[in-house]
């Protein structure tokens, strides 16, 4: 066969424009420049808005210490990762980040990557053969359903938060290989999952829990987590460390302001991922800079400082949660008073704060009315959320003032509550 | 249910033992840390080594201007990517970088994303849907074999550079969704894909093509990569801009010297991915110094010293493997008479140099004896190279001198020709 000189074809397949029609305008994503001016304000599209759409609860991805190391981190590393971690890319700024997060969050041994979504797939597909099957809550993030997919091992979705029904499925199950995945922080209702009955659950059926915490890490915990709560922790780490059923992944770009995830588990499970995680094996390390930061980030979600800022982020959270609740307006789950009914431990409130609009005309309708009252609070539509469930999704940060959330309460009960 | 207080069971389950049973040493992966110490030479536990095993080709990693952009880049925006692309993590600095890439490299539009593995996985599954078919050549990059499995869609492997077959099968395939993915230069081989060929069947068969220069970005093509190399631009780019049905993915953490990947096509493709790519999505930004960094890689690839970096490091992959080729060893698939004699167009040698060794066990013996010389030379076993192909991969930078490559050949020679 030899090259013919066909003259181009400059346009795209049309079984292509087929396949891509753009999505009616009502579902359309809309990507917008966003940048920080200070704390908590942003600039979209030129307008400077208050944000209630990031995920540095704390206020760290601006903080000095983390820059600072990173910083360093370029004078010593320079910028790339340059290599997978096999080859030649693993340094001792990693070894430094991930023994410190071994120790500080109680597992015998962490892995760092890139991100969140390249930590789970290895995960998942590494230690879950076809054989296994995985039991997963519907409302988990999507990084999850994408592992357990590409794990090729059998994929079983409970209702949101319905372990009676898990339990049954799980005793049912007489294969040898059980899995239970679940979100810690569910990411578009701010509500918790109940890890300790999850792990009773995998106890008393052999099966092993992957936590995502991906939002509770930083928050709640003391800064450790969701595990940490001590409503789970005197499961989870009855005997010191970290239950070895438990395999945890948090990541590092949301409160703990830096970048890049972790995975966290028993010594064995988390080589089995160095020796067949194919993404992690398959992928540049994360940038040694990233890697000193995280070590910086660390030792912030430790002090006392951000302790305090821990403690007023999650009161304001609580506060407006109520506030909403008092003016009839539905913040998801989290608030339902049937759970808290039916013998929940005491948990926080988390600094995700649903407004459950129900169409999604009348979410997005809501985010340019907020927006024009110079307010940034994203509309979340499906299929990232159930149909029918469209909603305002509140992200509060500790850099949020009480004039900040008075604003969002006041903007949210005009909108909702015909004033 | 209610949880009970079960004693911790402190050990994991025996079937999750039996499933992560360690490989055997011979095929156990190892995982060192390693760390620059100039230019080419990397400290491994602990022994000064001569590095053969990066991808910082053109020593771009520890360069000031990048270092510059992203001590200024965390000055400007902090560590953090803090929130995801769609809610408020997209900034203009990755509008920049976006921009800047498109049009250096003579596509519509570019994305961003933290690593190439996320680029290739939300494309092909954005893209790619049930209905579709994927033919891959057999030695592609394994997240493109991963996207391919999760997106749902039928794979189709060919022998590695097998278009004849590859023709065949496009022409019986009456489906209207057709995909070629493929490497421009294969990873472990160091050849560069007939992509010109691979269009041609494209534009005759009404298919895409995806194209994964991860190794050809910085390198080849007056550093915009594979498809600009003559031989291939006068196809891609006869009508000015890219071929509509082209979609290319360009890793930032190799030549480039900084991190991340960038996606590049059509302007409704890119949308496309943009409107449902989970793994685009569904995850934090890349932090916006990188994004920074990224700007600044791509004006240093534009460069003149750099195109004096990279000739230098062309002749000198170019005499390497004629050294080693006169001294019988083989060089792997890029070094085949063959292939030369059917007509390929001229085409650079690459920075890559796979010296097939054959049993497992002879490459890693190898890798050690010419570590006890001093020189850091990956072995590459099965699964990542086909059964019975174990090799070392020399992989070559600019910063290597005359005398480095002597040491290196001199090295191998004493190791396979018996001095």
């Amino acid at each position: 066969m030899q090259v013919t000189d066909l003259p181009p074809q400059a346009s795209l397949p049309d079984w292509l424009r087929a396949v891509i029609k753009p999505p009616a305008a009502a579902s359309r994503r809309r990507r917008v420049t966003v940048e920080a001016v200070d704390g908590v304000n942003v600039r979209v599209d030129g307008d400077t808005l208050l944000n209630f759409a990031g995920n540095d609860y704390l206020g760290l991805a601006g903080d000095r210490a983390l820059r600072d190391a990173a910083t360093a981190g370029i004078e010593r590393w320079g910028v790339g990762g340059a290599a997978s971690h096999l080859l030649s890319g693993h340094t001792r700024a990693h070894e430094a980040a991930e023994a410190h997060a071994a120790a500080w969050l109680g597992f015998e041994r962490a892995l760092l990557f890139s991100s969140g979504y390249l930590a789970n797939l290895a995960a998942v597909t590494a230690l879950a053969g076809r054989g296994a099957t995985l039991y997963a809550d519907r409302l988990n993030h999507a990084c999850l359903n994408d592992a357990a997919r590409l794990s090729g091992a059998r994929l079983r979705r409970y209702q949101h938060g319905d372990l009676d029904t898990l339990e049954q499925w799980l005793a049912a199950d007489t294969s040898p290989q059980k899995w239970v995945l679940t979100d810690a922080v569910f990411s578009m209702d701010g509500d918790i999952a109940r890890l300790d009955r999850l792990l009773d659950l995998c106890r008393r059926h052999d099966a092993m829990l992957l936590v995502d915490d991906a939002h509770g890490f930083g928050v709640l915990g003391d800064g450790r987590g969701s595990l940490h709560e001590p409503a789970f922790a005197r499961h989870v780490f009855a005997s010191g460390g970290a239950d070895p059923r438990v395999i945890l992944m948090v990541t590092l770009g949301k409160a703990a302001g830096a970048a890049g995830a972790l995975l966290l588990g028993a010594g064995p499970v988390i080589e089995a991922v160095v020796q067949r995680g194919r993404s992690y094996i398959y992928t540049t390390a994360l940038p040694p800079l990233l890697a000193e930061a995280a070590v910086a980030a660390l030792g912030r979600l430790a002090d006392a400082e951000c302790a305090d800022r821990r403690h007023r982020l999650l009161a304001k959270a609580s506060e407006v949660r109520q506030s909403l609740g008092r003016a009839g307006l539905a913040c998801g789950l989290a608030g339902a008073a049937a759970e808290h009914a039916s013998g929940s431990p005491a948990l926080p409130a988390t600094p995700i704060v649903p407004v459950i609009v129900g169409p999604d005309a009348g979410a997005v309708e809501a985010m340019a009315a907020l927006r024009r009252a110079g307010l940034w609070v994203p509309a979340i539509r499906p299929p990232t959320v159930p149909a029918g469930t469209a909603r305002l999704r509140v992200s509060l940060s500790a850099g949020h003032s009480e004039q900040d959330t008075d604003r969002l309460i006041t903007a949210l009960k005009e909108l909702f509550c015909n004033g």
